[in-house]
């Protein structure tokens, strides 16, 4: 199994406008956050990228695309209906490969240079020949905002499991009876991370219209294939929750060459600041 | 002396982009820098408002203007060319008037209620009969980045100043040997916070080129008028600086409803981050 493409949803209500908006990368330099996605999906093993993005949003999109712009193909998703049919769109692009997915709309900070997360990513799904879901472990109370997966870690393997359920944004109740996972700290999940590799059949069940929704498909996924999920050593900001753009930002200041400069700063504000 | 007019310069390259920007105001609710700006500066005293906004931009800047649009009018600077040529724009709407100026690039956060600042510039300006800049004790280093002010502080008054020399981004030499002021924090100097009450000399000299930069304008105030510098019980914070978004959204995220919020985020991005 050979990954060679990405599908990156931008169209829905929620994240659009979100990849727009600019950020200070860990370098210093400033740039949009779609600029940083491309930097990091494009910056490794994947070669070409697929973008879908609303009606009228074309060019915006592909002028940030800058110097990924030979690389990246702008898919238009004509109307609304979330990640699923997004993914859907994509389905000539991909043409019955093995797929990267993305959100558009988080940041993914960690410690390594632009494109070693998706290398990771990449480069464990064809060593295991099968789907893997990135999943960062979440405390229950942000149950509400994530897709999460319930399953069983591989025996002998860190950070690897093997995911038998798949729910949407569940209550607590039904991710403690179906999503506990041995050995996560307690009152964690495994929430999805926003990045996967998916395979061929997921594609094909989203664009026949037999499931409207990408966790439905996960779903499925984990009945019918071998699907697993990794923990990827990053930590992932969604730019849509309330102060998200100030925490992802932040998150990425205190991983990066300004971390001093910062640090100073949120030091100097808070004995300046009163409720 | 009856200050009713404001005059916010949004045409430089600079500030271009950043009034549009958007944050989580000190309530919770999320709104355009510049919404923020004009919640401050029509809650009060002022009765009209001109924005000199950059050709192109009027469409943008007054939709944003929401439900103070009709006491707000656009007017467009042709040519680009700094604050001073931006503030004479609005020779014929001030009219012979005194008038309030702000830029719209700074985040002005308080414990007031909107427009508690404009008011008391207003009638600190209204009861002295004279001009005042509002001025913040801002540290040596961040000279760079500001106009600042020399003076002596009016007898019996803590926060009032008698301006006698204004310095465009002085050198640290030129700050301690001109700008020095008794009493002062050791080290700081008062540097302009972004808000003017402005005297008619000002507009005139402006309007009529005899100097090209408000701060030869202000400068020639202090020289021929009674002129006051005041610290306001605020802290401005210039978006257009490095991290400025992030800096003041942090510092109005602090000052607000959701502050235990944001102080528990703060910790744990402290706990998992590393350089």
């Amino acid at each position: 199994m050979k990954i060679r493409k990405a599908v990156v949803t931008a169209a829905g209500r929620r994240q659009r406008g979100i990849p727009l908006q600019r950020v200070i990368d860990r370098d210093g330099t400033e740039k949009s956050v779609l600029r940083a996605l491309l930097d990091e999906l494009l910056t490794g093993p994947l070669e070409e990228l697929a973008l879908v993005v609303a009606p009228g949003d074309e060019a915006a999109y592909l002028e940030l695309a800058g110097e990924h712009r030979s690389r990246v193909r702008i898919l238009v998703q004509q109307e609304p209906g979330g990640y699923g049919p997004a993914i859907a769109c994509a389905r000539d692009f991909t043409a019955g490969e093995p797929f990267f997915h993305c959100v558009s709309d988080h940041l993914f900070v960690s410690t390594l240079a632009p494109g070693g997360l998706t290398r990771q990513l990449v480069e464990l799904a064809e060593a295991q020949g099968c789907a893997v879901s990135a999943v960062q472990a979440t405390p229950e109370r942000m149950l509400t905002d994530f897709g999460a997966v319930g399953g069983q870690r591989l025996p002998g393997q860190d950070s690897l499991y093997r995911v038998q359920e798949v729910l949407e944004k569940p209550t607590p109740t039904e991710a403690e009876q179906r999503l506990a996972v041995p050995g996560l700290r307690a009152g964690h999940y495994l929430c999805f991370f926003g990045m996967h590799v998916l395979t061929p059949a997921v594609m094909e069940w989203l664009a026949a219209g037999e499931v409207a929704h990408l966790s439905e498909a996960l779903a499925r996924l984990a009945r019918r294939e071998t699907y697993l999920a990794a923990e990827l050593p990053a930590r992932r900001y969604d730019l849509g929750l309330p102060y998200g753009l100030l925490t992802g930002q932040l998150a990425l200041a205190l991983a990066g060459r300004d971390r001093e400069d910062v640090l100073a700063r949120l030091v100097e504000l808070l004995a300046v600041s009163r409720a």
